[in-house]
């Protein structure tokens, strides 16, 4: 939402409970657009947050509101509510939003609402929770059209008009033979146009781009989005149809994964995104385990100069060019291992490459630190006089080692642990730049001490 | 696509081109998704990229394929194609394609290929070119369905019916006024459930979430998502509707501004994503400027240390934690800069809270900056012996400074420059962690001077 238009709305809503307006706050609820509300929602204080909630009438609209809340801010607000309240909401909402919602409660909670849902619907969320967390079967959607092949063209429209007033939008129609199983794909364009006895399975595409309930999410993503599509059929073992994944959940799952990328590059762990109101505590947890790598890092940097502090203490502007040599490397490292991670992510490096791009970064590392090395030589030449030449030939050294070494070893990290099917976001960030700070030190010193006396 | 489907497609292709196989070629290539073909096409050698396009017979699959190839291989294979091929290709793709081709051509080039076009094909490019770079008015396509109030449902449909045979799918009915500015919209399930001689005036929705054609396209895409729109209409100075952005270009800006935010905070600057057919020169033109600016950063610091070589040299020791005082400082920096970019790309952070994230932030630094200082000032006390307690303080100062610093800093910055519609994202990595770098320098060694003599 537009910053200005949540504004308005927040101060609106504020002015209104103040004020105690109910009919006009109810009028203005039903009025605004359920994302809204969602948005402006974690700005309320939670006593504001429940005067609001109880003033909607609609429970279609509360069910979509609670599909929209962050998990925190859902949590608290179901905390106070009945077992009965609750099973009324996911009543209205779609199963996906359901299984997500019944994933966050207590087992003993989860148990007694699902109980108080119409069978059918208990049902179709238990399938959706026995797949994996992030995974294609837990966040499809059961509403999808199949029909069988010879059903005709005519027909099939037929189908989708009484449909119409279950599926929101019906984005393909998905052909299956007598077991269920996925066959074919017609659009809907292709409906109108044939002549209307024409069977569907004369029109149907047969390489239907489908995913397994198991696929990752991210890579169900990848998919709608490499192919341009609107929603993905989800098959099982037996390739039965059992959902499809839809347009904007992968909106929503591409928008979460770019996040984390983002965060865990930087070294924050755990999910997602930034959320105003968690509070200073949970966000201090997230940062805690990677700066204490860091932390360890650093100490054993501090081991490797206090192993060198002779030829420190001989030449003690060696101190001077610690810092840009270890920045530098760092830096380097860091712009490595992002464009690698998004390649990774965005499917624009494949494993059938790694050499070629191992030896690609190996060679830009080399000749980043060629230039810088040579810059910082004749820098330190100048500060220094040329009397001290030596140092400049070691500070040039060492900053080619230090971003050579970056570059490849940021390059080979990712890769490794994408072909280990670890996330390679998580590797990176700071435990590169530690790893290449305490590289860095080492071969400053051991080039220093090989060189020296000066 | 998977990795293991494009590496057989490759494979495929690359044997066949080899052995000469013309018609099982041209077979493959018929039987291929576009999409798949773009991705294993970077892959190959430009010479045979040219066969295999001469292979593409249908040309709209050869406009498809030109679509969804990156700017770079597009260029390279459009030099050697005359004027009249490259119209008779751009004459099969949408508007908005042609327009970001056209965009990457010569002058004299683009002038050519849009005057061999028909008149009013090109007429649209034109209007789009009209528009600013990464704005809803360049990337909107003018295929939507747009009628008058009075319409009835019943010739809604029909007319729906007529014009499938032109959009692929429409997503959305608007309507307009007389002046063809956008009133309300019908959603096309709402047109069945309606009694058929109902006026399209009595069921629209008349809050339409629209964008302005200068609207930036991260804007644009931020409000599809929020909405869960799968397409949203672009209206111009008098509210005229003059196009729709569709959901599936939505897709390509969010995981294009994903990459370019991971990128730029890393330090690497320009357009977008890992091509591993650019050139090693263009990468490291690419990473050059930033590395720049922590160099000349380095240099600075240099400056710092080698002022308090004094200081230094009465405890060589001090050089010791340098890395560590350093080190941590920038990653609580990266941190911080890493979930604030985020918060701002995703909404959730907005101005309002400028002073509560500051406060928030620095208070993180602080207390992280508490917990990890006074584990090195315990570790310096051990390693150095309580003799040396000063030292211990100095190093526990100094990591509270720095890492309080950084992280107010790192919030800072974001914040200012979007306020000044600057990209946040831009501003930090290397920047920040240079500014970082300098201050954790020059307050450690003033810290240190303080207090010495030990």
């Amino acid at each position: 939402m537009r910053p200005d238009r949540e504004k308005i709305l927040l101060d609106t809503l504020r002015r209104l409970l103040r004020r105690g307006a109910v009919a006009r706050l109810k009028n203005l609820v039903a009025k605004s657009h359920t994302a809204d509300l969602a948005a402006v929602f974690p700005l309320l204080r939670s006593a504001e947050q429940e005067r609001l909630l109880a003033l909607i009438r609609d429970p279609k609209q509360k069910a979509r509101l609670f599909s929209e809340l962050e998990d925190d801010i859902r949590s608290a607000l179901l905390q106070s509510m009945s077992d009965n309240e609750v099973a009324e909401i996911v009543t209205h909402m779609s199963s996906d939003d359901v299984a997500a919602l019944i994933a966050t409660l207590p087992d003993q909670r989860a148990k007694a609402v699902l109980e108080r849902m119409k069978r059918e619907d208990s049902e179709e969320v238990h399938e959706l929770l026995a797949h994996d967390q992030e995974t294609a079967g837990r966040i499809m959607v059961p509403n999808f059209v199949a029909l069988p092949e010879t059903t005709s063209a005519r027909e099939a429209v037929a189908v989708l008009q009484r449909q119409y007033a279950d599926i929101e939008m019906p984005f393909y129609l998905y052909v299956v033979d007598d077991h269920g199983r996925l066959r074919g794909v017609v659009s809907l364009r292709q409906l109108v146009v044939v002549p209307p006895d024409t069977a569907l399975k004369s029109i149907m595409r047969t390489d239907v781009v489908s995913v397994h309930t198991s696929t990752d999410q991210e890579e169900v993503a990848g998919i709608v989005a490499h192919y341009n599509l609107l929603a993905i059929p989800v098959v099982d073992d037996n390739n039965l149809l059992v959902g499809i994944v839809t347009v904007d959940d992968v909106i929503d799952v591409i928008q979460d994964e770019a996040t984390e990328d983002v965060l865990k590059i930087a070294g924050i762990t755990g999910a997602g995104a930034y959320v105003e109101t968690q509070s200073i505590l949970k966000s201090i947890h997230k940062r805690l385990p990677w700066l204490l790598a860091a932390w360890v890092g650093g100490v054993v940097a501090s081991f490797v100069v206090g192993h060198f502090q002779q030829t420190l203490s001989k030449l003690i502007s060696l101190a001077a060019f610690m810092p840009i040599v270890m920045g530098m490397g760092g830096n380097v490292g860091t712009q490595t291992s992002a464009s690698i991670i998004r390649g990774l992510a965005t499917g624009k490096i494949d494993l059938g490459q790694v050499k070629r791009v191992i030896l690609r970064e190996f060679s830009i590392g080399f000749c980043l630190g060629f230039v810088y090395g040579l810059m910082l030589s004749l820098f330190a030449n100048l500060r220094y006089g040329f009397g001290l030449w030596k140092l400049g030939l070691v500070v040039g050294l060492a900053m080619i080692c230090s971003m050579t070494l970056a570059a490849t070893f940021a390059s080979c990290l990712p890769l490794v642990l994408h072909r280990f099917r670890i996330d390679p976001a998580v590797a990176s960030g700071p435990f590169v730049t530690t790893c290449t700070d305490i590289l860095s030190v080492l071969f400053y010193f051991k080039i220093a001490s090989f060189f020296l006396p000066l």
